[in-house]
């Protein structure tokens, strides 16, 4: 019995990697290609799988695209957690204005975010998933910014906060690429200077 | 001679006429099926012109792209032109977010700006144009950003600033996709504080 579950712990730990590496696979031929012209078995190929095998991993390219976004959300989720834990917490929101910012600014995390909004302009099922996400992303975030106000906040301008502080951190996916020269130094105080301003820290 | 020039200008205003059309129809496909998947036949056949009439206004799915840009600009560039007559700049600045806001979140203008720029991060072609178009918006922003500061400001800070009110409403083409529930209210007001606070109205 013991021998049994480690072999199925093995194929558990072997599953995950395959599928990790599918994940990173897609990421690669989405950015490259577009969502619409990128095929499993290209994806597949980038690895050496057959387009046939890609199939015991990820039934679509839906579901590739919802596995990049779960993943993500994940990210944002442990280190929000992190955040909550910090005994100042309006500190630590300006500290990683930082790291927030590098993210991005990178062309290649810009890019296949951007893409992902695109096909969900035209995709039903692709929107519906991102705007699932998207509602867990807020919903964390509105916490922070509640917990980071000094003072009663009404709702409606906590949310707002909130949505403006995506906007402002996504909205820099679009400059990134409209405009790949920008002056990080001088945005970043910029930055931090303006998320003290909408956390009221 | 008259009557040649009056053919002349009849012909030019129709041939302007036309290529709106196209523009106006392109924008419709692109936003319907993405930039890859668009066809030049498509564009054509959704005003019953043939596909071959079409290349008499423009050369490429590029050229159309480049076309609703270049229009684009010439708004901005009018609208900032209005902006930089007015006595108190900084009020009307403040005064135009309402406007501005309303536009970035209304989800057609959102996904085909979007779909611009996704195609962008793939086509050197449509990056190029999309970077020179956002360096004539960075610049006009600049001056005015630059006009509506109180004393002397570090020139690295002022494109920061620029930059950062770009984020920020570039940034609602993104949030309207992912949450088209905002309230527009709450965030507007939030966005007016916003504006204020980074050209130290």
């Amino acid at each position: 019995m013991a021998r049994c579950s480690l072999i199925d712990g093995e194929e558990v730990a072997h599953a995950e990697v395959r599928r990790r590496q599918i994940l990173d696979a897609a990421v690669e031929v989405f950015r490259r290609r577009g969502f619409h012209a990128a095929s499993m078995a290209e994806i597949a190929k980038t690895f050496g799988m057959s387009a046939g095998h890609i199939y015991n991993y990820f039934d679509s390219k839906e579901a590739i695209i919802e596995a990049i976004v779960a993943r993500d959300i994940d990210e944002f989720l442990t280190l929000t957690a992190q955040m909550q834990g910090e005994a100042d917490l309006r500190h630590e929101m300006v500290e990683r204005v930082d790291e927030g910012t590098d993210r991005r600014l990178d062309a290649d995390h810009a890019s296949l975010q951007i893409e992902i909004v695109a096909e969900a302009s035209r995709n039903p099922k692709i929107a519906d998933m991102v705007q699932r996400a998207d509602a867990t992303v807020r919903r964390r975030l509105i916490e922070l910014v509640r917990a980071a106000a000094r003072g009663p906040v009404d709702e409606a301008d906590l949310v707002a906060r909130a949505e403006l502080l995506l906007a402002l951190f996504e909205g820099l996916m679009l400059r990134t690429l409209r405009q790949p020269e920008i002056d990080r130094q001088a945005l970043k105080r910029g930055l931090r200077d303006a998320v003290r301003h909408m956390i009221g820290a």
